[in-house]
């Protein structure tokens, strides 16, 4: 049976989409092959051209078209030697003229290639993962511009607390995702490939040629795959795996707070946020479940613990090549970037289905009576009436009495001793319009609106 | 190419091992179907016969033998709604006559089936999980009893102390890994069936029969799958994932010890412990790699962080079914029970091939000259010579000079003017014999291998 | 200044609470004593009633009144070694005449102190934990009885789903913890003492006395302290720590839920939680925040991360004592104490004041429109109506239109047409009654309720 | 008795220095304090030159001196609201004329202090952290340049390898180290001062002023503060907290991968770092344990779970402030910055007194008798004697036979029958030399010692 093949396909890993192809075990050959072919052309070997061809190298940061090894043989393969690259330098060559095999893995160490496939993989899938946030902004800043002014109230510690607007929630998410691309972007341009050789120092590949060239391969092996080019081996100096991973799980964060906010906004009582393609439920027809908001959420629920283990393995990356910490990174960073792409891929497409109820944002909003502008209330009224007389009335209101006519009734009585004050002699119904307090909420719209993305 | 189809096939998950087919996507499959059949066969439905045939109903707490699903179109049309039942249902119905559909999934939720199916899988593989380290407990009995009395030196703080045995030393692996043993095999006796329904009441159970017949469902329903029967709906009550998680996890930590120690004593300049099937190296044909050790290592540092995911996805699972938590358990459990196989296979192998070098064993007590037993010399010398004396020795045996000598000297010094104390008229040779200093070792040797596996 | 003595005296530990005295440096400090003080009077040493009585040896699980030692400066001297235990000995030796000192410490390793202490102070933890999970237990079971027959909406994935009851609701929290309470308890009982020697052999027991009283040892001194007698030294073997650390875990995960579940049923737009001390706000004076349900939920996302340490720790226990692994255990295994005791007195206290809003609940549930029993509908009317008829009329309720008329009118042409059925003769108000759509809600909380604590 | 105010002295945190005093609750105090005087002086308010002076403040990025509220009684009254700003404020106020009071706290939310706060604590303990750094980069520059041409053994998998340098092995650290610093510095100097008010709009500030003094406020306020101006409140937004903990979880790793090795190459067996304040044992004098490495990697095990606490609660924050997710970052990040700082100060402290003990080093690298350049002789005598004789010559080698005999005899053979080569012609002695076969090994030390620190 065809599907027996492999041992995950997605069917529990919520969201997995199109894009984990990327990072799947076959992409994982391909890179492999990828950074093989890549150190022979860098090597300037004479058999360069025809191992490329075999091969289907790609150049720009491809893959290789015709990696040509059986998948399933190599995993049983690499179990003894505890890594795929020992049986696949074997593999490889058996698929050569006798005369071009001494030319494959020529100077290099395992972890050369695999360290170096894994950053073409990543840098792949960042790719990709940036690009569903470019379209996941553009998405939001529309949002954002089309509720500019439409006011809602802010919650904090779960209570209504003082009137902000939707585009100012909004414009809050923004920046969160700004950051980590930012972040990603940085990221990306500093991945580098590896190259050291057995104990980090380069030594076969002087014995192979001399210093000069053993001094130039790592960048121009970096240059063939189109990474950065290594300062020195990374054997062991771990950053660029955990600035990666903590890049993915900073994304993961924005994206989590996103999801959160639509998730709770699109419950039932509050009924805020409308979902374009909600999930269905066999049994309760009616049910329109955020199903994407709910996958995002998973996803960033597990990815603190995927950067964590890459920090475990980095701080644990004893002598020239560690005992067990270099091997764990593999399945966690490679969880963690499939995690990334499937939750900026279902909140891409959670923004462009996503519209905001604005009749159940007023209710909401109306909900405490006027109780959101108690702090506005307190600054503007505590020169007229004083702090004891203002906290009562808004005591008074918390517990049900009509907040507007007690102020009403109190500056009216306040006026009759004392001259009006400026601010007073406004009605309280321009008080009490939460329009006229959400404070700088437009300026941060306009400039997330502003940055290009 | 067929190696394409599917994610993952363990190309880059270090301990993958045949036994992780027991948790693969195919299996969860199987498990699913499994599932949806046991309720069918808990009503006691007239289609129950048919339908268990279809399938290839087994029982037992076996799986299902004809899933019939193509699980990578499964995959696609479990994105929208977020999980995969919801289109399973309308898979396996299309396999049935039209009057035997409406038995299947009758009265229950996705979660029913879905958690139920993990528990089933969760008990298959901590039982191939326990046969393992059953396997691995003779192996290491074995050795202990073989090293019951091969001296070693104990090292605390990487530094060389006092005396203790080989065999001790493997007795404490020993306890440990009964421990976890003992762990997994509650966990397993107490893995439930889930059956609550759309909201965790089975109302939905008596709306299609009677207040009775939904009560006894439950246990019927688990008696089919051979799990135990769950006091209540466990929906948001998660210990039944958290407990089998920290049992997976204190496993891992176990074994992590095992393999870390054998790792340690595997050094070329230790070389205690020497490995069966060492793993090679293109580069380095000389190398012998505890590779086994290794990969058991590198899955040890990945599995606190999937047992904390867990623990966060319980204490998220809000309301009655959560947005999110849920979904995140899948992904971190099934990796969990992946690893954790993968490492009981491979240390059962690991201590099947081990053997001590005892010649390094006895050079490495050898090599700080008699201070290994400065503790005893301490003990036992201080009432004769007082503890200055005794302390000024030992510091100047650790800048080198003789140990036995100044004690000899000292001790015939102190002879001439008082009694010889009973112990000091041993010889310095008896003293200083590591042999004689090893307290309780023996006893907790024979302890481990007493208590039947 | 008074309180500049200290790192850390709670200001920025949410869930600090008087209990975490138990587990303060201070503790800490006069559990070391009693461990050192329960070491000689395991040994029956002559010296033993004197050293009870300097130290105020108190028996029974309790530490020592006068531990007599000055805590800042044993904090700069343990710097050196690692371990406060060293310069703890030579304090304690201080305070007593020369004949009595040599009987301190005698054959011990600063790991039995140190870890046997541990022990002592969480099972004094623990203890006061499981005490306040009593009075919570309490206090939810009588609000689970009080409303027992309260029905509200079951939401699923962020949606109303079915009717279900507050009881229900309420009886899941107690499960959860029952068994964390269950886990505590068997925890408790094995929290074991510790004593090896410098090598976990007991060599030096030996040599200061003989074989059997080495062996006899461990449980006399477990005796004295109101542990458990360990079968051998734990030095490296770390379930009592893991076990430990799961339990409370655990027990955060189940308050977790509790908390979580409070604090969206107290946010404003649902309002059916009403807590007794709520937050306030120095500017919004209108504010009731559930500080109780936040300060909770902030150290349930804190303990996954605690008890994961405790595991890489765990794992990674080489040698007779590891270097590193051990130490990192004292601060994460002491501060996760402190958080599920302060947590655990914040949910008592939370439950104590908590409260129903009956008529938010009713307006809650009311919300759809009846669309929460759209499943009974599908059930009981699919025989009737058909299942193309019934889902028509569900979609076109979703979307705004009256389900029980619609029902009424679709019923009364089906009874046109043929023998009206048994079920459907029932009023469409019957069948739209949430309350005759709770299935075993009721008995959830009478097993709850019956349950002793 | 003084030791009893405060919960944690230190006693059972490892890596606690003087240097965490930077970031104590009576630090914290003194810039909440801070934090709320700047605000004063940001609003150019006329009480501003009185209140600085009643506190003390200092400017330039330092806490005030006199905060003069009891921080005991502040921590019982923090309790009730769930954050100690609310009563923090009344005792401020409590300090002043009634005249003065209204000034203080103006238009600010808890989160605006708290936040910013934390950031200046943040910001003096990272800059403790690089001085730290500085010095323990000019140890290490130093050590590797002394030790640029020690040739030693390259362990990679736990076995002997191929050749390097101490100085290659140095440098990496520095690489590593050097890259942790980078970050931190930029993180440095991006930590921004909070300011949003209430809902994060910053209403509060327009109601007391107008539009554009709230615009320029959270700007002048940061420059009080010495922190970066914010883009707009970031109360939901958390990076700068996550940035932060990353920076600090990646020092973390490469201060432990130094430890580590240190603590692997300072074993009995191994002896090649001699370490210059060893730890004792009162049981056994003659331990020299490497208490500093021990300590520093203690911590390393921690950080990775704190940093993953401070993702989980970023990805959770949702609304205008959580419910939870924010009061859960404020532990771990206090406990993640005095972990950093004591290990910084730590790790320092033992580069300063590390040496090499340059025999050990040699000793080890003859262990395996040449086998060391293996890879060499391949690589150099594969084409003059085929690679099937190289590969028995090894393999008879490692059994034990003499490597250099055989080549010896291998190429006389050789060159009976053909021309010799160029390379084989030199002496095997050359090509068996360590010293030949060190690749670029000194490139990285210049590189390393190059750069200004």
């Amino acid at each position: 049976l065809r599907s027996e093949a492999g041992f995950d396909h997605g069917l529990l890993t919520p969201v997995s989409s199109g894009a984990d192809a990327l990072v799947s075990d076959a992409a994982m050959l391909a890179a492999f092959v990828t950074a093989e072919v890549a150190l022979v052309r860098a090597w300037r070997d004479p058999s360069a051209e025809t191992i490329s061809r075999v091969f289907g190298w790609s150049g720009g940061g491809q893959v290789v078209t015709d990696p040509g090894v059986d998948l399933d043989r190599l995993v049983v393969a690499s179990v003894a030697g505890g890594n795929p690259v020992i049986p696949l330098v074997g593999a490889l060559r058996a698929r050569l003229d006798p005369s071009d095999r001494p030319a494959v893995h020529r100077g290099a160490t395992s972890q050369d290639i695999l360290d170096s496939a894994l950053m073409l993989l990543a840098r792949r899938a960042v790719r990709r993962v940036l690009a569903d946030l470019v379209q996941l902004r553009h998405s939001l800043a529309v949002l954002a511009v089309t509720h500019r002014d439409t006011v809602t109230v802010a919650r904090t510690l779960t209570q209504h607390a003082v009137p902000t607007t939707v585009g100012a929630r909004v414009a809050s998410w923004i920046r969160s995702l700004d950051r980590s691309r930012s972040r990603l972007e940085t990221v990306d341009s500093q991945l580098p490939a590896q190259l050291g050789g057995a104990g980090g120092t380069l030594a076969a590949f002087v014995a192979h040629a001399d210093h000069a060239t053993a001094s130039r391969l790592p960048a121009a092996f970096a240059a063939e795959l189109g990474l950065a080019a290594p300062d020195a081996p990374w054997h062991t100096v771990r950053w660029p795996v955990t600035e990666l991973g903590d890049a993915l799980v900073q994304t993961a964060d924005a994206l989590g707070v996103f999801a959160a906010d639509v998730a709770m906004g699109a419950r039932t009582e509050i009924g805020e946020w409308i979902v374009g393609a909600p999930g269905g439920s066999s049994a309760m027809p009616h049910k329109r479940n955020p199903a994407a908001a709910v996958l995002v959420r998973s996803a960033v629920l597990r990815a603190p613990h995927l950067g964590a283990t890459l920090h475990a393995a980095a701080g644990a990356a004893v002598d020239e090549r560690p005992d067990g910490a270099w091997h764990a990174e593999w399945p966690a960073l490679r969880e963690l970037l499939r995690l990334v792409l499937g939750a900026a891929t279902t909140a891409r497409d959670l923004a462009a289905g996503l519209s905001v109820d604005t009749q159940a944002v007023a209710r909401n909003l109306a909900l405490t009576g006027g109780l959101a502008l108690s702090e506005r209330v307190t600054i503007e009224l505590t020169p007229v009436l004083g702090s004891v007389a203002v906290a009562e009335i808004i005591a008074r209101a918390s517990a049900g009495d009509d907040l507007a006519g007690m102020l009403q009734a109190a500056l009216r009585a306040a006026e009759e001793v004392e001259e009006p004050s400026r601010r007073a002699s406004g009605s309280i119904g321009a008080l009490l319009d939460p329009v006229r307090y959400i404070g700088l909420a437009g300026d941060f719209v306009d400039h997330a609106a502003e940055e290009a993305s």
